[in-house]
């Protein structure tokens, strides 16, 4: 499968005309530390495009102290590093990029040297445990590769990735004995008794097996891993921290030293070995998500030798296949670090979720055999359906279809028949709102990119958005909308389930199935049924059919809405944006809802009332930094003012991202955030992914060359582009003027050039 | 594999003639009480031979509550079932028969009617929980099939199993709403944390999946199972003990009812079904070692319809087969039923560890393909090395080879490079002491039996008994015995290592490795330096080769021993019993230590110190019902009294061995007491095996007809066997006079005739 997996990578490269100018190292563009500063929740670490293993430091790891008492800011720590932390407590081989809830941060890596720590010690007494303090002068994260020194041991830490494999380098200073310690308690959002299980065996005195199971935010989660070092164990051992243990017999033999396997529920390990002055001790270490027996596949596979410097190497060149997708050119340097660190993001998630031999795990906790795709996991769909997932249909579809067979095996595996809503790692989290798994999929299907028969399809879309016992689906579809007393934040779910019901309705539509299209048509259009003409307002209502009373517009907690208010979600019909505007009063009323909207001032209360985001993260009351009103920017072209969406989005693209720490102003959610940013920066932005429409806004590049997946190119410039030049005065596809609002995804699969002439007026 | 497993069973049956006279019933004879009193530590329920469910009540489970409170006898529970227990907690799936440790008791089901009860009670107070009073007058227990009426509900329960599933019935009495509970926190030697994991999945409104994953006395244990139900569940719900859970995006759904997808740490799940008067429901449950997808795999390969009486009936049909093996014409009925009942508890384990397929769950927690074998599990083997395997040799030769590839996958997988100990469901548990999977190997070896290279096999008998790191075995290299003051019980230890020791000089002997034949050659005599002349015992040395002081040749415990004391373990030489009787002073001194080995009184001070077994195991101060001891009755014959043999061994089967629920004085111990009785009772028995001798006795049945495996038939016959006529006159081989204390393994297996003339001098 590994030659499979290279194989299609090369296929699409050789399928790619080499036209336009080539970069050969697009990755020196990309800042991994953008976003590591308070909510942007990205981590700096080693990783290859959609990885499965994401190697990354962690500075602090918020666990439930094994007394129970709980130690941090679990929220702070989502992707296990924050920018503005003294120390690093080790090296962890899973992340989630960006997302705005934690898990995962297994298996935590940490060299040292002197006495044997095996408690991770605090921030602020270092060393009280095995954490080091470091500085980010001595730091450097790429595209694939990390480094920093660890200052209280004086041990450079490198770390680079395969697709599964984690590889680690360390040099020590000294001669003498070395630790390396293996944290199986170690993870990111512990809470009491998360630690399901961990195992480990001790193989050879170089390579050790094992796994780790967790009760987290993925309740049921159990990752594998095969570990081998460059040079033999001297000695080992672990401690065990479980609160009570039954040991039979084990009694006989001390376990704790020199005994090859260890197990139990909160475990911490390590190995030692006697190193010279200077010398590299590197660790390889693979993940499985089914055994092992997989994982050392894995390794054998995908990281076979020593050469540190060849694994960084075919790390970096992978990212500038993937990165070398949009060739750009722009204003200035940061607008160019800006755009391919987005690009980064962008493809950090979905992750590979299977082993070389196609085997994962599945949502029934079997293992299953991936026939002839990818399995990806990491499905952040409230946040992804908006603008990454459509990205992909644009520039990665091949990785998108498999995604689509992803999500469908988990319909498959799901004993409740749903397409997921946010899973990972065999898990479904049921986290947000919504069955944004069916825009991915009708959008793929709209696009031409389904690269499997429809019809299944449209059963798991159907199926999924008839699940009566689902989140308030019972009333929705008895009444029209959620009631408000019967299931809370009533007004953003019916918003969305209108929206998810449309591209049901298109679909439909297109495979001729008129029954289903009816059906979902009428239901598209419930978004009415929460609108409250007498205030302009989408307001809850309770079962009874009466508004909700003491409403307040721009709160966000128990009004009817998550993560946004009333001011963001009424804009909220994607789909019918021209018979939203009408019925907002038209265009005028509608054009002053959304200036009030980037204007208003937003009191300090109200911000609280926000989430995931930055002060800086607002315009106004608009909140960038969250994903409800991304689409907002772009709606003045329905309202006959597309010169303010032009203003906006331009304002937003160099406002809202910079190449910094602190250059995000939200969590990056997956990707989202910057696949929001790719789309503006090259002019368009996908409204209502299901609809083949990208309404145009204000790009931000001079000029970009897009290598399509079909072979064709497309190129994109933006002609008088300057800093003032925010107005676009036309739209020519290949020469001819549009004269609309939008480009078609025809108009850019087919290739040719797509010229912005831009304006200062 | 279910074919492959069935054609082998009727191959075997297609090669033996059909001679003698067939009892087409002899599960008839068979009382799955006996043992079920004190010590046997046997269980009554449902089981095919060698299956992997062994479906039984439970009277108590012996877990230790929620509050971390301990609550009961855990030794008492081993088999789960207590004759003299007043009430059924409910029927459990898996069960160690016999043994002197405890664990398992999966998936412990109840059915009951009225108010929902999800806690078990007490025996004191039944209406405080769902168990119920019984009596035994409306319980019934045969082979493959179980009975009993629950007072409390007045509900009839009924058992029988395939080798993968079990199968219940139960009668509901009234019409109404009935439950049935499937308790997913109990188990037998529980202990706090013992369950690890549960997880179940409503498939739909009659199959259920899910695991049990546990930590008892297999540390690393998963048990995986799919239940499916003869009418559809009305509604179901669990309820959690969880100490803390952290249920993430789960809130947004009431788990607790018709939730289909249960997962926790402590868990107990109810179906509730509408019945009419007399309803029958039947319940199928199948397990797997590999995954939930294998056991709906077994479920549908074995349990195919909802004929209760067809499955009733093929389990009955499959041990007459077993039994079959063997008919005995004794000189009262209730010989023959002890015979036919120690038949029946010699082939209820090592039990199928596999499923259809072939998949089982190795040592290294990966699952592995079973290739041309069945793969077992639960080798108890300081037990059942003994006997019970001999046993095998004699008359399951096809099954116990596939035994010793299963010990070889289990060597094959160890990170200790050791073969078993003491292992089940792909754990070791590291039980009692010996490296005794080596005789096993090594007599199935010598006796023809081994269906596999023997290099490798000697290769692993020479690695698991030069393990330095293993219980004293560093020092039994460096020394020639194990130093008590490094490693207790270390006479045990030493003679036991020197028995092993010396099967693997016979078998390299018979291979022509004259290296190893050499090494372990001088081992086996090792027994030597543990023996005092000057006091004529067994004693303790210490590291600086002085005796141990102190020494008190009555105690067992830090003695130098293990479950039996001096007077019993100084004649454990098996393997050279001619040069131990000289050691020991001669014939006249030894058969003086034997005589006064089985009349000294033993106080009760040093009663106390026996373990595992009743008063009535008691012979003087032999200990029959534990095994260090079971070779001794036969000793006589080495030292010029064979008589005094026949006595002991005719006095023993008679009086230790009775059809009633106290009729075993200690545990069965995995078949090994059953295994003696059945040997003892056909007139000889394996003292070393390894060699391919057994000792004579006095047989205890009339005759016999043993159909062997190679189609031969042997038929044995004692000629005026009365209950007075214990002495043997002569042994005649097909007429012959063979004017020796033992027979031969070949004239076993050549069939023909064996001859006792019984005498009353």
């Amino acid at each position: 499968m590994r030659k499979a997996i290279l194989s299609t990578a090369l296929i699409c490269l050789a399928i790619w005309p080499t036209t336009g100018q080539i970069n050969p190292d697009l990755s020196s563009y990309v800042n991994p530390f953008a976003g590591t500063m308070n909510m942007g929740h990205t981590f700096p670490g080693a990783s290859m495009p959609f990885g499965f293993v994401q190697l990354s430091p962690d500075t602090d790891t918020v666990s439930y102290e094994l007394n129970g008492r709980y130690n941090g800011d679990v929220y702070r720590y989502c992707a296990g590093y924050q920018y503005d932390d003294p120390t690093i407590v080790g090296f962890s081989h899973t992340h989630f990029s960006g997302t705005g809830h934690s898990d995962l941060g297994d298996f935590l890596m940490m060299p040292s040297t002197g006495p044997l720590k095996l408690n991770p010690g605090t921030a602020d007494h270092p060393e009280s445990g095995y954490r080091s303090r470091y500085s980010h002068d001595q730091e450097i994260a790429e595209p694939g590769y990390y480094s920093v020194m660890l200052d209280d041991y004086g041990i450079q830490a490198e770390l680079t990735a395969t697709t599964r494999v984690g590889i680690h380098r360390y040099t020590f200073p000294e001669a003498g004995p070395a630790h390396i310690l293996l944290d199986l308690i170690s993870g990111i959002y512990n809470y009491q008794d998360k630690n399901v299980w961990t195992f480990a065996r001790i193989e050879n005195d170089t390579l050790v097996t094992g796994y780790r199971q967790t009760n987290g935010w993925a309740r049921t989660r159990t990752v594998y891993f095969a570990m081998t070092f460059s040079k033999p164990i001297s000695q080992y051992g672990h401690r065990k921290y479980d609160r009570s243990v039954y040991n039979g017999f084990w009694r006989k033999f001390d376990e704790s030293r020199n005994f090859p396997e260890m197990a139990g529920h909160q475990i911490r390990a390590w190995f030692d070995f006697d190193v010279k002055a200077g010398e590299q001790v590197m660790v390889k270490f693979a993940l499985s998500p089914v055994s092992t027996a997989g994982a050392v596949e894995n390794l054998m596979a995908e990281a076979p030798g020593w050469d540190f410097e060849q694994f960084r190497q075919g790390s970096r060149e992978a990212w500038n296949r993937e990165l070398g997708r949009i060739h750009v050119e722009t204003m200035n340097e940061e607008h160019k670090r800006v755009f391919y660190t987005a690009m980064y993001h962008a493809f950090l998630s979905p992750s590979t979720y299977m082993d070389v031999d196609g085997q994962y795990r599945g949502l029934d906790q079997n293992n299953h055999q991936a026939d002839g795709f990818i399995n990806y996991t990491v499905f952040s769909l409230w946040d992804t359906y908006r603008a990454l997932h459509p990205l992909f249909n644009f520039i990665q579809p091949s990785r998108n279809a498999d995604m689509v067979k992803s999500m469908m095996a988990h319909y498959d595996q799901s004993v409740h028949r749903m397409l997921p809503v946010w899973s990972h790692h065999a898990n479904e989290n049921w986290c947000m709102i919504g069955y944004h798994a069916v825009p991915v999929l009708v959008d793929t299907y709209i696009k031409g990119n389904l690269t499997m028969n429809p019809k299944p399809v449209l059963d798991a879309v159907v199926t999924s958005a008839t699940n009566g016992w689902y989140d308030g689906l019972k009333y929705y579809m008895e009444l029209g909308y959620v009631p408000e007393d019967k299931n809370g934040s009533s007004v953003s779910k019916t918003l969305e389930y209108a929206y998810d019901d449309w591209c049901i309705a298109e679909m439909a539509k297109k495979m001729g199935n008129m029954t289903v299209y009816e059906q979902f048509k009428a239901r598209s259009e419930n978004y009415q049924n929460v609108y409250d003409s007498r205030i302009g307002f989408m307001r809850p209502r309770l079962s009874n059919g009466e508004w909700k009373q003491d409403f307040n517009t721009l709160a966000t907690h128990n009004q009817g809405f998550i993560e946004g208010n009333a001011w963001n979600y009424s804009l909220y019909v994607p789909h019918q944006v021209e018979k939203m505007v009408e019925m907002m009063g038209g265009s005028k009323v509608f054009v002053r809802h959304l200036d009030s909207l980037f204007t208003m001032e937003l009191d300090d209360e109200h911000f609280a009332h926000t989430e995931d985001i930055t002060r800086d993260g607002l315009i106004g009351n608009y909140v960038h930094g969250n994903e409800p009103g991304h689409h907002i920017p772009y709606l003045y072209n329905w309202a006959g003012a597309p010169k303010k969406t032009q203003e906006r989005v331009r304002m937003i693209l160099e406002t809202m991202y910079r190449d910094a720490p602190d250059g995000l102003c939200g969590n990056d959610d997956a990707g989202q955030m910057s696949a929001w940013y790719i789309f503006s920066a090259l002019g368009f932005y996908p409204v209502a992914p299901g609809s083949d429409q990208y309404a145009l806004g204000s790009p931000l590049v001079n000029s970009a060359v897009v290598q399509l997946e079909n072979g064709k190119v497309l190129e994109i410039e933006a002609v008088n582009q300057s800093p003032k030049n925010v107005y676009v005065k036309k739209v020519l596809v290949n020469g001819q003027d549009i004269k609309r609002l939008y480009i078609t995804h025809n108009e850019l699969m087919n290739g040719g050039k797509i010229t912005f002439q831009m304006s200062s007026r």
